[in-house]
C-alpha cells in the first residue's frame, strides 16, 4: 500500500533510543510525504518530491491534508476485568469515601469477586472488546496486568486470558503478574500469608507456563510494603520476570527508590514525587511511567511532569485502562492531558505515547516509531494543519483509520 | 418517523421548567420505549407494551439497546472568530504568562486582529463549518456572542454573521452583544471613551438592526468594572436587550450581584464564589452558567457545582467555545468533566446541559426536552446501559446519530 500527499509524518526516524529531557520536545516529521507498506511492515518513506518514479502499488490512499503518526504503545493497563464501576463513580460523586464504597462491597474487590465468577472464556469475550476498541483509536502495542484475581486459579486466568489475547491480537502485547495488587479477603488478617503464597505458590505456578513477562506490585503505605514487595519482585526476578512498581500513587513511600535498587523496568503512577525521588531516577535506566487518566477520573494531582522533564528524565504515558480509577484505554485523551492538565508540549507527550511507551513495554525495536522494516501499526488522521491542533482542539477526535500490520482495522 | 425499541428515553417529560436544587438530580426516563416524529416535531412517545397497534411509519428505526436524549442547548459561545491559537496554547505550557503572550501580539487581540481583516463571508463560512460540527456532536441550540470586533462596523459584522447562522442553521440560534469583551488597543489610554463608544454609538446601532437578543459584558477587576457594566447593561436594557455577565470568572468582584441587580437572564463562568455570591443568587431567579471546559483548558479551579447545588441553585452548563480558552463546542467533554471534576451527578450534569440550558437561553418552550410538539432535536446513542455510563466511559463517544428538526445531521 502506498499513502501519497500525506501533509505530514510525524515520528520519522533512523533509529529508536528512549528519549530523555529535552530531547522529549522533538518529534521529527517529514512534510508532503509518502509512505509505502509491504505486508505488515514499513518499506520505505520520503518527501513527494523524491517519490522514486518507479514506485507504483496495488492501493494508492491520497492523504492529502492528513497526518500519520505512529500507533501508540499503551505500556500500563488493566484491560482483563469482569464487571463495571459505574455506580460507584455515582456514589462518590454523591460523597462515599474509600471506606464507605469498600463496606458496600465495591473496589477493588468487587472486580475480584467478578472475576472470579467469570469462566475464562467470559474473561477472554468482554477484554477483546476492550483490546479491539483500543486498537480502533489508535493503540499499536500493549501492556496487560493480571490482579483481580488473587488466588493461584484466579491469577492463573487471567494471565491465560492475556495470552489468548496476545496469540490473537495483531499487536504486540506484554503481559504482568500482578498478585500484589491488593490483599485478598481471605487474607484481610494475615497479610504476610498472603505475601508468601505470592511467592511461594503464584510466581513458581506462572513461571513454569510462562504466562508473564514482567512482575508487579502496588507498593503504597497501608497496602504492600516496601519489604514485602522487595520481596515478591526479588522472586519474581528469580524467575526472569523483571519488576515493575506501582509507586509514589499516595505517597512518596520509597517505591521509587525500590525500583531503582531492583533495576525495574519503570515505575509508574508517581503523582507524588518529591525533589529526591526525581534525582533518585536520573540516570537509573528505570523508565517513569505518567497516568493522567487515573489522576484525571481520581480528582488527584497529576505527576510533576514538568519537573521530571526539566531535571532531565524521560518520561512514557499509559492509560492504566482498569474499570475503578480509569475506565478507559483512549490515548489521545491521556496526551490531552498530560498537555493541557501536565504542562507537556504535544511533542513530549506524543513522544511519551509513542516511542517512550514502546521503551517501557521492550517493543522499541519494532513498534513506537516509523522506521524502516517496522511493524505498520499507524494512524490516519483527519485532515489536520498540525500536531499541536490535536490537543488543542480538546473536544475532537483525530482518527480518520488506523492500520495494524499493513490492515485498517 | 418511528423509533422502536429504545432501551431508554431520557429527560422525557410533561412541562419545561427550570430545575434547581435537588430536582436538577431527577432525569425522568422511559425503558423500553417507542418515540414517533412528526415533520419536525416530536409527535408521541410511551412504552413498547403500550404502542398503539395502529402505529406505523414510512421509516421504523430498531433502536435496541440505545439511548435517546434531547439534543444539548449550548447557552454560552463565541463561535463566530477567525484564525487559530493553537501556537499561543504551546507557548504558555512552555510557560509564557498572559503579559508575554499579549506582548507578542497573542490573546484576544489576535483574534480581534484577524476577525477585523475577516470578511463577512469568509467569517460566515469558517464559523458554519463549527456550527455544523457542533450539531454532528449533538448540540441542538446554540447562544453567540460578538466581542472580536471591538469598534461598531466589526461588532455589527460578526453580529450579522450570527444573524446568517440563525437563517441558515435548522437549530436555534441567540445572538448576543459583548462589545465590551475587552478594551480595543485604539481606547487602551481612554477606557471610558470605549465604554462610551459601546453606549452612545453601537448598541443604538445594533438595536436599530435587531441584531442582538441579549447584551454581555466582562465583568471583572481589570477590565469592566461593576460600574462602567451597569452603565452599559442598562443602556442595552433600554434597548430591549437583556443582560448576560461574564462573572466571578478571576475574582469576587460584584459581578454576580450586579446581575442579579438588573434581573439578568444569566451570570456565567462563576469560577470565583464566596458563600455570599452563593446566597445573593438564590431566588434570584438570575441562572447560574458554570463553563466547564474553559477552566480545564486555562487548569483553572471549576465552579463551585456541589456547594451551589446542594444550596439549592440550579445550574445551566454550556461550552464557552472561543480561540483562546476553551477551543471545543463539545458538550459531551463538558458534562464529562461537571461529572468527574465538579462532582455533579450524572443527571445533574445532563440537565444542566439540556433543560437549564434551555432556560438560559429561552429556548425552553420548544427545546431541551422529550416534549410533544417540541423540536425533533435528539441524540440517539451506540448501544449504552444507562446514562451513568457516559461519563464513566470517558474517553469514548456516545454519538450514533443526532436528529436536528426530524432529519438525521
Amino acid at each position: 500500500m502506498l499513502l501519497t500527499n500525506i501533509h505530514r509524518i510525524y515520528g520519522v526516524r533512523d533509529r529508536s533510543s528512549f528519549l530523555r529531557g529535552k530531547e522529549m520536545d522533538k518529534l521529527p516529521y517529514l512534510e508532503n510525504a509518502w509512505l509505502r507498506i509491504k505486508g505488515e511492515r514499513i518499506e520505505a518513506f520520503g518527501t513527494m518530491d523524491q517519490l522514486p518514479a518507479t514506485m507504483q502499488d496495488a492501493w494508492i490512499i491520497d492523504a492529502s491534508g492528513r497526518l500519520v503518526l505512529p500507533a501508540f504503545c499503551d505500556a500500563h493497563t488493566h484491560v482483563v476485568f469482569a464487571g463495571s464501576r459505574e455506580s460507584e463513580f455515582v456514589q462518590k460523586i454523591r460523597g462515599a469515601t474509600y471506606a464507605d464504597i469498600a463496606a458496600a462491597g465495591g473496589g477493588i474487590l468487587s472486580t475480584m469477586q467478578a472475576v472470579r465468577k467469570a469462566s475464562e472464556q467470559e474473561l477472554f469475550e468482554s477484554s477483546w472488546l476492550r483490546v479491539r476498541r483500543m486498537m480502533e483509536q489508535g493503540t499499536g502495542a500493549l501492556e496487560i496486568k493480571s490482579g483481580y484475581g488473587l488466588d493461584l486459579a484466579n491469577e492463573l486466568k487471567l494471565l491465560r486470558v492475556i495470552r489468548r489475547i496476545r496469540e490473537q491480537a495483531p499487536i504486540p502485547i506484554r503481559a504482568t503478574f500482578l498478585g500484589a495488587h491488593a490483599f485478598p479477603p481471605e487474607y484481610r488478617n494475615d497479610r504476610e500469608g498472603y505475601v508468601n503464597r505470592v511467592i511461594g505458590e503464584m510466581i513458581p505456578a506462572i513461571a513454569k507456563e510462562g504466562l508473564a513477562d514482567y512482575i508487579d506490585v502496588f507498593c503504597e503505605q497501608g497496602f504492600f510494603s516496601v519489604d514485602q514487595s522487595r520481596r515478591i519482585l526479588e522472586a519474581g526476578i528469580k524467575y526472569g520476570l523483571r519488576p515493575k512498581i506501582h509507586a509514589n500513587q499516595l505517597s512518596s513511600s520509597g517505591a521509587v527508590q525500590l525500583g531503582v535498587e531492583l533495576g525495574a523496568l519503570s515505575v509508574d503512577h508517581l503523582e507524588q514525587m518529591n525533589p529526591e525521588d526525581i534525582g533518585d531516577l536520573k540516570d537509573s535506566g528505570v523508565i517513569p511511567t505518567a497516568l493522567p487518566g487515573a489522576a484525571y477520573f481520581l480528582r488527584a494531582s497529576y505527576p510533576p511532569a514538568r519537573a521530571m522533564l526539566d531535571a532531565g528524565l524521560g518520561l512514557a504515558i499509559a492509560t492504566d485502562y482498569n474499570p475503578g480509577s480509569a475506565p478507559s484505554g483512549n490515548m489521545w485523551f491521556n496526551i490531552q492531558l498530560a498537555c493541557i492538565q501536565m504542562r507537556m508540549t504535544p511533542a513530549e507527550a506524543f513522544n511519551a505515547a509513542t516511542i517512550n511507551g514502546a521503551w517501557a513495554m521492550e517493543v522499541a525495536d519494532h513498534a513506537g516509531s516509523i522506521l524502516h522494516g517496522y511493524l505498520a501499526n499507524l494512524i490516519l488522521t483527519h485532515p489536520i494543519p498540525n500536531l499541536e491542533s490535536i490537543p488543542y482542539a480538546f473536544g475532537e477526535n483525530p482518527v480518520h483509520r488506523v492500520m495494524i500490520r499493513g490492515m485498517w482495522v
